[in-house]
């Protein structure tokens, strides 16, 4: 079989997650290509040898730089911070490499316009990484909006709300400061959001937006600070530069009235990305914490018999999930991880595209960009007026 | 037992509502007063007779004037669509009746203010009929809030959704003209909602707003057509003059960042008035289809231990519901109204006040022309720039 | 309209539920005789009179003979602990009255067959008040089955659980004393469950169970104790002679295979009266906790877009229910006695027949008590052999 | 780090689940040994070769025989039909091999007895892959009850139900034969069942069942056949010789009343393993289509406050959950295998034992063959009655 070498920058939660699926993909599924784990990059070489070790990526660095220009290497996998990605993904692209590159795609509309660029002029191939377009569940939500199942599309009602920051006494870890994460729950949620918007419903004109912030500073992070973990704290404090919340309504071009809401101060909520489609011919609703299955109504029921279904996306003929368990034998977080390798690898194999890819990077910065100036400024803003 | 003399203008789908309280309220609770059902008054004779006979009321008239002037009738209960609500209500606060009014108070900011003064200078008892906010699992979550078992509230996200006039052969009912309902869903779900935040919340400060119309005209109305009902078709056509749907984002005055989305395009909701609020001590949630369940989580259990808690708000220690059925034993939607009569009847008999009130109503308006203006100028509106 | 005179003997929790019906069902459906309150009967007189004065009851009378007897009573409802319900019935039968009997029919098979007996002899209209057939979910999955959209039925399962007398200290009300009772939730639960089954699935031909006791003593009640109401517990003790609990498999004559199973040490159920149906085209389920919902999942959907569908069975197209309120406007636990006494009055008025009446009753209780025999012998048991 | 060498055999569904385990092990948890994948066995040496390749497994086998000899295997998976789980299990015991062994554990009492003793006598190892006891939820459960969060429990309700055989086309593959399978799915479900209710609740003294076939005949199946797959149906016809459908009622040694129900007829269930638990402080209900989520009522909560907790039991506090995702981030079906081996790989450095053993599988096959000889006899058995 045809293999590929990868190199990975980054070996925290996503880098975790991504090796476990190039690790695994050829074991579930028949990909044109195997991938060999080749580099694992990290600027803590101790921590990065051992999560080298744990996966099994031959060789260890320290410098990114040196890992782009490597000749034996062919995929760069952006796990990065989000501030890094766009220098990396611009050198990645210069070097004829092909990219796989976590969400949220850069801290600016800029940057991400910078990198989509860079990688089209190149000509490599390059995915963005917003996983949950892969979820069955939502890919055969786009199957049946595709059929026509809903008609006409007249709401799109998302919500993605997390509490992991809750405790005042969670430190200020990047997340929490603009010049890392460019914004807080807006981008690292909310491009989940817009992204799976932008695949169900359609591009968005117009939004209007506030932000809130409730804990001003925190203690700076101490060992073992990530995301949605609080390690040690430290003992100085400093300012928190990225709103808490922020709530968005947005016209979508096809005419479509929408909401976004992100938080990280929503009580109880784990992981709750939720989202509610409403068209003329059907409904369906979806909510991460139950990942399996999808909410769909129909109006073409007899109206005596119309309500919400709850579908198990377990089905062999469900999209991806036939190659896991049978039917019912749920899967978990990560197995959406191995259907982005997947159908990235075979972009890569047939020198082909894969979605979403660094052009949605562009554009749902456009529309997450929208809505910060629309915050600051109190007025709705225009998409395509984000340059 | 004192009585007290009601007479009831309007006799559709609220007047059965209000009638079916006025009747029975003495048998399940004890109320300081009695009922007496003395006049109900339509503008359609037949229809109002068989109204009055089917539920008791002694007399009918066709002129709510003549109603509002009659010295045997102490409680003027408006259920006219809303446009009506003004004139009657500053007629009847004249007269020294006092007032129950359906809600949404007014098709105006400037109406509601008219008839909250109307009724001060008149020192009559004046109570708005958002009956929600005795549904006994939204009494309850009061309750909750006021023990402080939510803490400091970051979040409200409310909506309510129905299905009624999706089809476009829907005719243009009163609900659908703008001189009529002053608005669309977003005065007839939207009030209710904004009563509930504003109870549950507390007052709103600022807000932003998107509305849409999907739908530009429609058959003109044939008998039978009314609320949730479609009745004969006409065969000429009209022109929509009120918002199909209104998503709305709002500041709260102490700081909590919310939503609130209205529409009656939403695909198998059929009265699907939901709502989150999320604190730093606990979250709640609601759904008025399931209205006899509060949802709420406490961040003060054990963190392995916590779940949002389905609590059958139905036992006897549980606001009003201890006087209809054993627990588990589920109430329905009319038995709020009731509770409305009784709470209204204490005021009555006392001298006393009753919320929500007049004074509700004009806030709540307040907010909601703010959003209609945001709507059309695609500004942020501060509340108190509404006059 | 017509009128018809009404006695009631019994004034507790089901009292004040018949009477609300007998009130006002000519207020909401379009019954063919109108119901007149004549005499309220109980042992205590207090009581008795202050209930008949609150529902509208004219007369009071402390023994139920001399109600049988008056020659303006047209209709007997027997609303007493069950072990009066045989004696009251054959009398009622005997002096021509029309009977409208509370569930659990009887004490014992042999009591259930004679006051059958007896009102087909006298040729009287009689119903057995098992309500819940008349909830609108479970009328609307009698009509699926009839349409056959279930197709064969393989299995019923079937529970009914409370957890109101956990406590020790609960006192031994009648409903504990086999006397009394006949048993515990097999009878009072266990009647609801098999009168469904028979209603939903059809007859029964073979059981066999296991019935447990968890607490033997309990404290004697003192006043106002009653069912779901401790009251004041007396200081001296009597034991327990019903289950506590009781489970039991059964094989309907059709070849289906089922289950039912009762309890009142359910933590956290109130009211939870819950049935699941399989057959070889589509399966239901449903909870009286959400009376207005009911599950569907019809097989001969798209295997992909097969899921239970969560039906508000609150259309106007759905039985009984559009006399109410508008979709998604939920009806509570009491409105199914308005929908049992409409077709009761329709059945008096047309000389015909209604069900379930007392022939399901008597076959029920040859379930039950064959489960009784089971419990005892361990041994299966066939309903027919219960003579 | 310490390696061991496992032998598979066995290479369809459970082949998989198994490898899966057996190769990432070490990826997510500190285990004490590193599993080496030394050798498939099957008696299909086309696909077991290509099941190796896939897996990672060194060597192939067609004999199971010649793989217990070999001196270079420390651990033999037992992953075959039931009926030839006890010839392997005594052969490797006798050879001194570790045993983790596919449940259920055999087609008999009289074979799990032979395989316990044989495995004891040799001082082996030996595991029973109740997968589901690992599930975190269930392991909390665990956790729960054991510091007395249920108190006394007085009912434990089963059902395992699935609907892969409803088509009369589905072909009699080996499940649906007795000489391979034992039983129906009162040995493939309900035995699952049956372990977590002596793990969560405890012994079970005796049991009183029904079971049912709902179609006699079935075609020989072609190629592809397998659990959950139907695959190409032969021409000819064959007799179903075991259960479709098993229903029993239980009484636990320390006195709770319990209910077991396993089907493969039960429309839309497709892996719907469900347990609630009722005891004198608190309740818990479990479902395996969301496998994440644990249902808790406290009856120590304030009783207004009381209501089942939906516990997301994906924090890093929970059992297992930690080594994988953050919280929220759900995990699937496949990962309960990792944790069965964690603790296997943990037993098998430490000498020590791991449960549930083949102690378990004796007892658990002594309880469902004393209920299929109530279902022949039509009487109550005592499991120790069972020899």
């Amino acid at each position: 079989m045809k293999t590929v070498n990868v190199a990975i920058i980054g070996h925290k939660f996503m880098g975790k997650a991504h090796s476990n699926a190039w690790a695994n993909i050829n074991k579930f599924f028949d990909a044109p290509l195997k991938p060999v784990l080749k580099v694992a990059c990290g600027r803590d070489e101790k921590g990065t040898r051992e999560f080298a070790d744990t996966w099994g990526w031959q060789d260890v660095e320290t410098d990114w730089r040196k890992v782009v220009e490597r000749k034996d290497v062919d995929i760069i996998d952006i796990s990065t911070p989000t501030d890094l990605h766009a220098e990396i993904a611009v050198a990645a692209a210069q070097a004829g490499k092909q990219i796989f590159c976590e969400k949220p795609v850069a801290v600016s509309y800029a940057q991400a316009r910078q990198m989509y660029e860079a990688a089209e002029k190149a000509g490599v191939v390059h995915y963005l990484n917003h996983n949950y377009r892969r979820v069955p569940a939502i890919s055969y939500a786009k199957k049946l909006i595709e059929e026509g199942k809903l008609g006409r599309i007249y709401h799109w009602r998302g919500a993605y709300l997390q509490d992991w920051i809750m405790d005042p006494g969670f430190p200020l870890t990047w997340h929490l400061q603009k010049k890392h994460a460019g914004a807080g729950p807006h981008f690292d949620l909310g491009s989940h959001s817009v992204d799976l918007a932008r695949y169900l419903v359609g591009d968005i004109a117009e939004v209007t937006a506030m932000t809130s912030r409730f804990i001003e500073k925190r203690p700076l992070p101490g060992a073992g600070a990530g995301t949605f973990s609080a390690g040690a704290a430290g003992k100085e404090s400093g300012e928190v530069t990225v709103e808490d919340a922020a709530f968005m309504v947005a016209r979508f071009e096809k005419g479509a009235l929408g909401s976004f809401e992100t938080s990280r101060f929503a009580g109880g909520r784990k992981n709750f990305n939720t989202f509610e489609i409403y068209g003329s011919k059907g409904s369906i609703a979806f909510n991460l914490e139950r990942l399996n299955e999808l909410q769909y109504l129909s109006l073409e029921d007899d109206g005596d018999q119309q309500g919400f279904r709850t579908i198990m996306v377990t089905n062999a003929t469900h999209p991806y999930v036939g190659a896991w368990w049978p039917p019912g034998h749920i899967i978990g977080y990560e197995h959406e991880f191995h259907h982005a390798v997947l159908d990235f690898l075979k972009a890569v194999d047939g020198k082909g595209k894969v979605e979403p890819n660094l052009l949605d990077g562009m554009r749902e910065m456009q529309v997450l960009e929208a809505a910060l100036q629309s915050a600051e400024t109190g007025r709705a803003v225009k998409v395509s007026d984000v340059k």
